[in-house]
């Protein structure tokens, strides 16, 4: 089960990865495509996977040496090369020569923490976009850059790093009837978007769990930390937003504009990314709406806790404070004081320290206070 | 009576059937046009009711095979099915091959959540939208997707589960003289996209009900479950903002472009559905905004019953401090202390602590404490 | 004087009139067209007045039977016919009959609690919007629909009771020589409208009037009164703002579009209007946002009034605690304890107690706590 | 040097002047054009200052009849005629009828508190905006409407009472060389509009200059003094926000349509009033947000200094509470009480006492209480 | 290290530099063309450097006369003239008359503190923007206005001081192989616009870097100053805001209007721009939304604590007061109470203290109050 609290998480929440900015000092005063990684290197050595299929048959490669994928590019319909990890510019350049690609785009490719853009060079179309995950043990929403080359007869795709997002998509190129054989590169580059944005709805899944958890937690404690928790969750949210928010834009533009690699039929299909990407969002405005009602029901909370605290306070010293001053003056040392000779004198007094006790409770009673 | 904190409820809140996204778990990787019902299954069995009507007469069935409708359609005017239950994906199947949709509509309809959209195919209207109820006694919006199919001469509704939103609408085909008899499908179309929409007015008078009555409890008490209730009735408005606002585009749409199955007359009529949508959606905002001067009501009231419990524990503390005070000084066992021995002595003491009263009670006065 | 905190008025505040929405139970499921009143009955019996008139005359008359307005029509350039109270749907239906009035516009005119809105029929110009006034007594503003219908020649008026608001324009049609008498009907509408919108400043200066108020309570005694005073004031803003909103686009439209019955000179009037329509917007959210301001600084006086209750306390507290401890050392009852029995220990005992005071006095005042 | 909180001012401030809105009975139910005066009568005489100008000489005339006016006309190639005072209708009225003026216009000039809008008449342009100035004493922003009419070859301008914003104009309208000397009445438009513009700068040099005292005095006081004078300048920046918010419309279409009196090089001029017009709405709005950053500074500082004070007086009570109980205890009567008799008792109370004045000292040392 | 809480730096905050506002007394009532400083005088004498290149030779020089800039613009393909230093206005004035600068142009030079924009004369393109720094002492944000004015083959930039965020740039243009070198003079002015761009990365980084430190100090202690340094870094988030927004329309705009003298290339690349300022301005809004959610950590943090005060207090008296009213009944002088004399009265006091203090202690820990 994962911890709710992970203080320590917490406290070094934003020290690597979770920058909001990714450090630019490498490429500034740099010439314009110049190739530098920006970014954290996240895996030790750049892993290029080579997909060719037609309807016949599909190969799959571990790519050493990049010049073999022409050879794939040439045998099959459709060619997609998958390169995960970004921090050997010598072999991205290399496929950016060998493919024809923009030096601007490829430096576009690997300044990595990019805001998602769309961008049509009549040869390709480039598409970035972000992988969001959901890190159940420390709360956080991992963010990671794809880039989508599109061209015709190809697609190039570069992540910072393997992941398993993609498998669906290559368990159905494997399957001989599937209806993805049939088509185009444009479609595998939809069917690739499509499992992205599919993997925003698992990761908002995920949030929502935390939200009842943290739900759960709140009425409970209304503790510092469950704040704390709720408050990590919020910034959260603003960056998954910042993350999706362009799409509405991009795929939008890919559904309606005609670019030149993307058929009549797939921009169809993109109609309804389109659509899933518009749920997205709503879904995430009503996730921070609820999680700044849920900060609202903490605070409330302390409050009425504090409210609490006080009405208790003031009950015990209300009551004690002139039963102590009646005990006090009985015990002050007149010589002249005639109650204290009386034998009934002592009960007496005990009488009226409970009447007075007695008085107060009706009194908090009738105030509702207990 | 409905009760107004059903704790249970709150607590359990969003544990089934309230998630704000329903799992998409099953259709991940899935191709596109795969049908998979995502969302719960309300229904043990999949109901289907045709009727049919022309001026002269209507007939309603209850449908066992599919088929069976097909002999209808030829003999009215208008057919309308009604589908209640999506989980037997194989009829839903069968019917879209029947009447010639779509499986990208067809998925629509399976995948329950969907935001609201009109599509055109031309030979169809495709529309969903959310049907919304208001359940008292959980203080809870239910939310139902119904997807409207209009072809020329026939209408096919898909619901969740069977309801009583369309009685009337049956009601008035039944009658003989019904204007609703003399016009086409499209005109039906409007019928019940009209009673959807009146419902939302049902289902809003109830919300201010519950408002009503949260209003006079609030007032009351200023507890934490007033503000729960609160809370979740602005969750409410939250999620059924969500599912009208969209509306406001769809019906603006059907109003003003040219959809092949949408007669001008209609179009006129979905005018005045337009005008109410605007209606609901300006109500929704309305009571948002008194929830959330209702919010800062209860606020306000938890600081200053704050006060006022501080006000009390003031006066009585800084009362008999000094009184103590003073009873204690007379209760020292100096040898020396001169008044002591004076026969007036604790008379005298009296008579200032008494004094102490009077100026503590006439200043607090002053300062309007009591 | 108006009393500032109603409380039975605020308890009782949304029971009626006051509901955000108007119920519609008795329209639900009818066929478009039907004509039932919704909303509440505010007169006994349905008056009818009819005033004609040309640059030479002017006539008024209180009409029985509607059929006596044909007559005025053709005798005079001018026919108005004011109709005040709803729920005589058989009287409305008539009228609607004898001018050709559309029965979507009778429906619209019969549910009140409408969006103001403005339709273009060709034939004739339907026009809706809200008349507003303010209730000293209870600190609320009343809505009442009022809908025009603007012919060629002939202006109907409906409202939900008879009002003293067009009294002016009344008077104007009565003198000779008035402007008014020399225009079309088109210019009377303007008259109307402009009645009406002049009106909102009344109502605003009120409001004005009642914020002055309650400004200077707040100051005097940040109670929950006036608190709750304020946030009423607020809600009655939000309706106010939902009445008005619309007209922006209404007045705008009706000054730039051709319609039918408009001519060109009254268009140029309506420009005016719509100025005055922009200056109401804007006032009102002036007074939203001063009634946010005023709710913020009773919140700030609240804060600080605590802040001053606590010093108080903290004061007294921390000077009896320590003289209470010391008179308590001296009341112990060990047999050896030397300071007993010094001639002068109870004096070296009250001059170190003052000396206490005096120094928690001086780090008050170096404080500032007093 | 300016008081910081005016206690009278600020309880008066809505008194007179300072009305959000203009009262408008007197208006109410008139025709269209009449010509009545909405405001405050603010001199007790209007006055009338005629200026005539071309390259090679300048009038200036102060003047008693109207028609004098007409002979500057003719002499010189820009007349520029300033109205300081509205409430002589009848002059008004008069000028209007020698220039040609449009009775609506008229009516527009009569009614101060008009939201800032331009009118092109074709013979002449219409322009009214508000002249704001900053009251240090009162710490508000005087409001008051000036009306341009501007024709080919003159300019009126009508102001509610004379003032010296417009003395460099005048001053350079004398000087020989000036380049506003070779130039039409449009240039002088120009001029005036950017004089009112330019000092639009110095009311919010003041502003900000208010804002840095409230910023010193907020820091060291957190009265509820500081608090208004605060809020009250909340106030005085919604106001400036409304009056010169439509400015931005206004100033934009000056510079951008072709109005017949205005000529392309005053068009480029107008660009770059609009350019001064858009950094004043700006810097509004930047002093907006540094003032509720403020007034969080103020709340975060009341609360801070409440748990100051309450930290206080937990150290003093829990410190002097467990004393007292143990003097309490040891001046019971009790016979039998061993502790009483050993000669080191009392010696060995107040060492216990004294450990745990060190223990609590400790424990909130280390909590960094003190 | 940079001090986290500058407490005399935050305390003269707003004195010189730090103004929103500059100064516009001197420009008041002057012409348009009018050459007068507005600003700060940061450098004591104006510095001009020029740097001459084409693709075979680069100089540069330390200009003492204007005019000898004019022989370079002839030898070279680019001139580059950086004048730093805007208060000597002759030398600008005589630039202008070099160059045929427009005076408005040149008015906008000296009037720092501007709104960035772009104008277009045809001869030249003038573009003004803030260069913006992070100065981790006092954490305030360096704003230094930057005026490039680009002809064709010329570009003169004015800075208010020299710096050195040019210098990457004339490294390039000194390296013989520079990409900078082939091109013409529009893309200098999109690398020089570049690097400012770039620059607001840097500065991003350290405003990030400075809200961890805040973050870091904010869980630990909860101090007034603290809150202020955060507010503090809000203001300056305003400010920066303010500063980059205009430049989504500016950038914008370059690289999609034909402007002369920007070639379509230096468009293509100004689109890259246009991605960072996007870029920019949406992280701008996440630190926003961060500083925020810090600040309602810091108000959450500080309501705990109150919380936690009270509790102890409340514990620790509700604890003493009944044992020392029990001590004080047994210390009462009446001459008959029986229990004083039993001989194991004492002990059973005591016992039943500790009773007290028991129960007490479970009842708390049941609340979880320790």
């Amino acid at each position: 089960m994962p911890a709710l609290h992970p203080a320590h998480a917490t406290r070094h929440r934003r020290k690597s990865e979770k920058k909001v900015l990714r450090s630019r000092h490498k490429s500034i005063g740099q010439p314009p495509g110049s190739l530098i990684h920006i970014g954290e290197q996240k895996v030790e050595k750049t892993e290029i996977t080579a997909i060719g299929y037609d309807e016949k048959q599909a190969v799959t490669l571990s790519v050493g040496n990049v010049e073999e994928c022409l050879a794939l590019k040439e045998r099959f319909k459709v060619l997609w090369i998958d390169v995960a990890g970004l921090h050997e510019t010598g072999v991205i350049e290399k496929i950016g020569e060998l493919f024809g690609i923009d030096p601007l785009t490829l430096e576009d490719i690997l300044h990595t923490g990019q805001r998602p853009k769309v961008e049509d060079f009549e040869r390709y179309l480039y598409l970035t976009l972000q992988m969001l995950d959901f890190n159940q043990e420390h709360g956080e929403v991992g963010h990671e850059q794809l880039s989508v080359v599109v061209g015709p007869g190809w697609i190039i795709t570069f992540q910072e790093r393997p992941g398993d997002m993609f498998d669906p998509v290559r368990q159905r190129i494997d399957s001989p009837n599937a209806k993805l054989r049939k088509h185009e590169a444009d479609f595998l580059a939809y069917t690739l978007v499509d499992a992205v944005v599919d993997h925003y709805f698992s990761t908002l899944e995920e949030i929502e769990n935390r939200i009842d958890l943290l739900d759960a937690d709140l009425v409970a404690t209304f503790s510092q930390e469950s704040f704390n928790a709720l408050n990590a969750l919020k910034r959260e949210l603003i960056m998954f937003r910042k993350a999706v928010w362009p799409l509405r834009e991009i795929i939008g533009s890919i559904s309606r504009d005609d670019f030149a690699v993307v058929g009549d039929l797939v921009e169809h299909y993109f109609r309804d990314v389109y659509d899933h990407v518009i749920l997205v969002i709503d879904t995430v405005e009503v996730f921070r709406e609820i999680v700044t009602s849920m900060h609202e029901t903490w605070l409330a909370g302390v409050n009425n806790r504090m409210n609490e605290i006080m009405k208790f306070l003031t009950m015990i010293a209300t009551i004690f404070m002139p039963l102590s001053f009646i005990a006090g003056v009985y015990g002050m040392n007149f010589r002249n004081m005639p109650e204290l000779n009386l034998w009934w004198g002592y009960y007496a007094v005990l009488g009226l320290m409970l009447l007075i006790v007695f008085g107060f409770l009706k009194y908090y009673r009738s105030r509702k206070w207990y």
